[in-house]
């Protein structure tokens, strides 16, 4: 990497040229994927569509695998906040509502992301470490939820990724997985069943398990 | 079709040659799977593996989708039937640990079934339709329960594929899409959630939604 021009050294001067060139191939790749799915993406097309020469992309990203991984990278570094509705149910409310759109738009940059990260590990990997993230952003909302005193009295060990979970997997799993046509009562009724059964103790985590627990 | 030979026409003599043939090239379709996943699937080496005319294979499933979407055909077939425990929290806890063995296994199908199924229309509808039938099946489940009175007043009236998707969705979404590491609790957690969330009425129908329901 010493050899490089300062121009296209991978972490060198942020705002500048290396990073418009990352942005502008960065476009290039969600450009590519949402037209033609992850099975169309070459380097060659994406270095052609952002107007950078080859050589920068395949130096830099090396290859499919590394361009999508930066893509799913660059997803997570956006200065995303969780909702803050004042009510655990609408909280998941919105945050269901943000991630119906996310799927159900065509064509669905995210749909294509979780179809191409079956096809490289690097993209996997960078995938799996996006929704982590996400993931524990959310469990404030449940910090929240337990100072509020929304949750019963074992809600400071309330297992928050399992309540986050139950709260918007059924909505991944109707629309990527089923391939349902989206319920416009799902994301405020997956929500609430959540809620319930959060409010039943379903999601209380018993004493040996609380030091894991991200909520306190 | 009226021109091929009779041994090869489909949907003739179920028990014979046609079914013999289909055996073999499905089990193929399901070795070459699980292998190496469906990027390697070929009609060629599907014909190969099967020890059938390649011909024959072209004829009958014409590509690789047709051979995708009868393999899931084919798992819609089985005899599969939903289990009976005798309480919901038990039924849904043991359909929830058939779920995690067929994704945890090493090569998992099933895995290797929803990763094609992006990539081929027509496997994507057979997938949808598979889903949607074992739902179906699966709505027995709640139905007992009903009977039992496991569930509050309103259960006659309960969106019983709603509550199978809550508690069987975060099996999906924890070892599909999060890639985690399988959770030998989550079966079993995740199935006492839905159950305690149906107990506090979130899939309780109101009255106008009625006549959808399949649990009566």
């Amino acid at each position: 990497m010493t050899d490089d021009p300062p121009d296209t050294t991978p972490g060198r001067r942020p705002g500048g040229r290396t990073a418009r060139v990352r942005a502008q191939v960065l476009d290039a790749v969600r450009a590519e994927l949402t037209e033609s799915g992850h099975e169309g993406l070459t380097v060659e097309g994406v270095a052609t569509r952002a107007g950078v020469h080859r050589a920068t992309v395949y130096r830099r990203w090396r290859d499919v695998g590394g361009l999508l991984a930066d893509v799913i990278d660059a997803a997570g570094e956006m200065d995303w906040q969780p909702p803050d509705t004042g009510s655990l149910r609408g909280d998941l409310t919105a945050l269901n509502h943000e991630i119906q759109e996310s799927l159900v738009v065509q064509p669905s940059f995210a749909v294509a992301l979780m179809a191409a990260s079956y096809h490289s590990a690097q993209a996997a990997r960078a995938q799996t470490q996006l929704w982590a993230d996400r993931y524990a952003q959310c469990e404030i909302l449940v910090a929240r939820a337990a100072e509020r005193g929304e949750l019963p009295a074992a809600a400071q060990h309330t297992d928050a990724r399992g309540l986050l979970i139950a709260a918007t997997a059924p909505l991944y799993h109707q629309l990527v997985l089923l391939r349902a046509d989206p319920d416009p009562h799902l994301p405020e009724r997956a929500a609430r069943a959540a809620v319930l059964a959060a409010a039943a103790g379903a999601f209380s985590l018993p004493r040996q398990e609380r030091e894991n627990t991200a909520t306190s």
